[in-house]
């Protein structure tokens, strides 16, 4: 790992950074600045005051969105703020226009006050087609997401849809490897901040808006699922549960067991880490049911390394990783939601669409094994593919 | 202009706008994945964390500035809100690259609020090496610019001191052309926003921070400076004059003068507009001084066509626009000012550093003549000249 820190220091530091700022119009003579800047500058702002929409066509923000973070929650790094999170950002900007074509910039807020990053968002939604939001930690990601939603504002919070995305697309082809149905499975997940409550709600087959949790009927959802934070199982009427795990909780683990990880996952058939390093062992997945699936997916040091999990009888397993077979990432994502975000205008992504997405990662795998329950994350036309079944929701 | 109107409404649907974003860095793998993305990512991240300062280095900020605006004062179009002001900013985008060479992104703000303001660009500062305020309407510019001097951020509102720079070194070429001592100079400035007031301010070598203003014994300065506004002469002790226009009301117009513009432009030297069309006539020129300097840089139809001021006797004349001789405009400053920025990572550009960049224009035209007192925007190298300048105060 230290050779690919090295590496990576060296990658940053060669160009500053990894993306940059291109012109599409030449401006060569005094003709050229006439219409680029003034007087001709002036029709375009006036076509604008007449309908606000044009902006998007005569503008770069048809087809730009923004990478907007607070720094609160980066990778497994946890709370590093807004200087220290510009990497992050900037790469996932990098891979919206690789893997999407479209343009997308990064930005960090110099604050961590919910309500302080949810004006600022709104002030600054006029320059984009949409926003991601990236890296916020829980449970304020949840009503920020919520706030800028009811105002209109077309967010995604990558670090919940994203990652429940594609550990869903994923779980779909684990389940027929392991040949057990979808609808019998019982999970566990490991941490309940924002991707933990994000899949559970996707796995369940919730509708979520916030706090407010509905059962969708269109959507086919596991048996069961408990999600268990540093106090162990949720579980409805525990104490210590902020609003949006109580939400949770009362549509999950229907058992009503309590305890610590090691306690509830006795038996289960799928245990999915979205934690940190180390905190599921061997031990625990020799509890669980016959061919357990295993999806450990803290980055970059998983909750338990593949060999161990196999090990210990763990029949699928995946990480976030690249250098393990199953990387479960949501670059599988972020880029063709956008894509459709940005073709379509959409103001809001709705839980239609994250499940059309996710249908999409897994139809995408035709004869799924253990070592093969998601694609790829080079598979050429990816976003193309998740942008036309978003936009196909639409219809 | 309709021609020019039509054909830049076209030159902005071609590519909808005018900038993009490009990567410099392949990902063309999983190993390249690995260095721009998790895991690698994470330790630029640290190295930023460990030092902050690293964040120039390692991330784009170190060669990015951002262009921000409320929509309250563009171009001549007025207060047209954030929406439509975009396509002025993603303009001057394009400009700082193409002429500083550095990476410049457009960011409109939905408020006019003071202080949400203040507040806004503060919390979006640390992406970026510079901020470029732009078209913030009189006084809050003031305000918003000083607040955020105080508080560490380079800021440079461009209406104010682009303009004022470019103004003054057109002046002293002006002076060369007329024969008359630059310091024996008497001007009318029509116009007391941003513009009038920043001119004002370096014509009488004035140092300025928001309302306080001292006099600076380096500077050379004009005889006497006389601004109008929509109620006449500034003068002090007038009544309906914000604390702005008190500040530079106290160190102009020595012989207290009062009225309107006709009134009291008759005998001065040089009048120069930053208002709005129309506002000087043939009849306030031909009751001018000798030999009469004008300057009516309205846009994108100035306060009197050339024709017309020459016609009254004016001896020299400038505008805005690229279709007449004497073009003074902003471009001929703001990407010379932000390529010092980025090199020497500037906290603040001081009065000294706006000398510098005047002074450079003015001498880099060899034989001020009457349609020759302003280089030419395409000038070669001219952005570096100016950078040099300012980085030589430095020393």
């Amino acid at each position: 790992m230290d050779t690919v820190y090295k590496k990576s220091i060296n990658y940053h530091k060669k160009s500053g950074g990894k993306i940059a700022i291109k012109s599409l119009v030449n401006v060569k003579d005094k003709n050229d600045l006439s219409l680029a800047y003034t007087p001709g500058v002036a029709e375009p702002c006036r076509a604008i005051v007449k309908n606000s929409a044009e902006s998007y066509n005569l503008t770069w923000k048809g087809r730009t969105v923004a990478v907007i973070s607070d720094g609160s929650a980066v990778l497994g790094l946890g709370n590093i703020g807004a200087d220290a999170a510009i990497p992050v950002m900037e790469g996932k900007a990098l891979l919206i226009k690789k893997f999407a074509g479209i343009d997308a910039i990064p930005i960090v807020i110099n604050t961590q006050n919910t309500e302080e990053i949810i004006r600022f968002v709104q002030l600054i939604a006029p320059n984009f087609a949409g926003v991601n939001l990236e890296d916020i930690s829980a449970p304020r990601c949840f009503q920020i997401e919520e706030s800028l939603q009811n105002i209109g504002i077309p967010v995604f919070h990558d670090d919940q849809h994203g990652t429940a995305i594609a550990v869903t697309a994923a779980l779909h082809n684990a389940a027929k490897v392991v040949n057990k149905p979808y609808t019998s499975l019982k999970v566990i997940i490991v941490g309940a901040g924002a991707a933990g409550i994000a899949i559970s709600q996707m796995l369940l087959g919730l509708n979520c808006f916030g706090k407010k949790c509905l059962r969708n009927l269109n959507i086919v959802s596991v048996q069961d699922v408990i999600l268990v934070d540093r106090k162990g199982a949720l579980c409805e009427g525990r104490k210590d549960q902020n609003i949006y795990k109580q939400a949770v909780a009362a549509m999950s683990n229907k058992s009503k067991k309590k305890g610590n990880l090691a306690e509830v996952v006795r038996g289960f058939d799928v245990i999915i880490g979205v934690s940190g390093p180390n905190t599921i062992t061997e031990a625990m997945i020799k509890s669980m049911s016959v061919r357990p699936i295993v999806f450990a997916m803290a980055n970059p040091t998983p909750e338990i390394l593949p060999d161990a999990a196999r090990r210990s009888g763990a029949y699928v397993v995946a990480t976030g990783r690249s250098d393990f077979p199953n990387q479960i990432n949501n670059v599988l994502v972020f880029p063709g939601v956008f894509k459709a975000v940005v073709q379509k205008r959409l103001k809001i992504i709705t839980t239609e669409m994250k499940i059309a997405t996710s249908r999409t990662l897994e139809k995408m795998v035709k004869n799924p094994s253990a070592n093969n329950i998601i694609p790829d994350v080079f598979t050429p036309h990816l976003a193309d593919k998740i942008a036309q079944a978003i936009c196909h929701v639409l219809l």
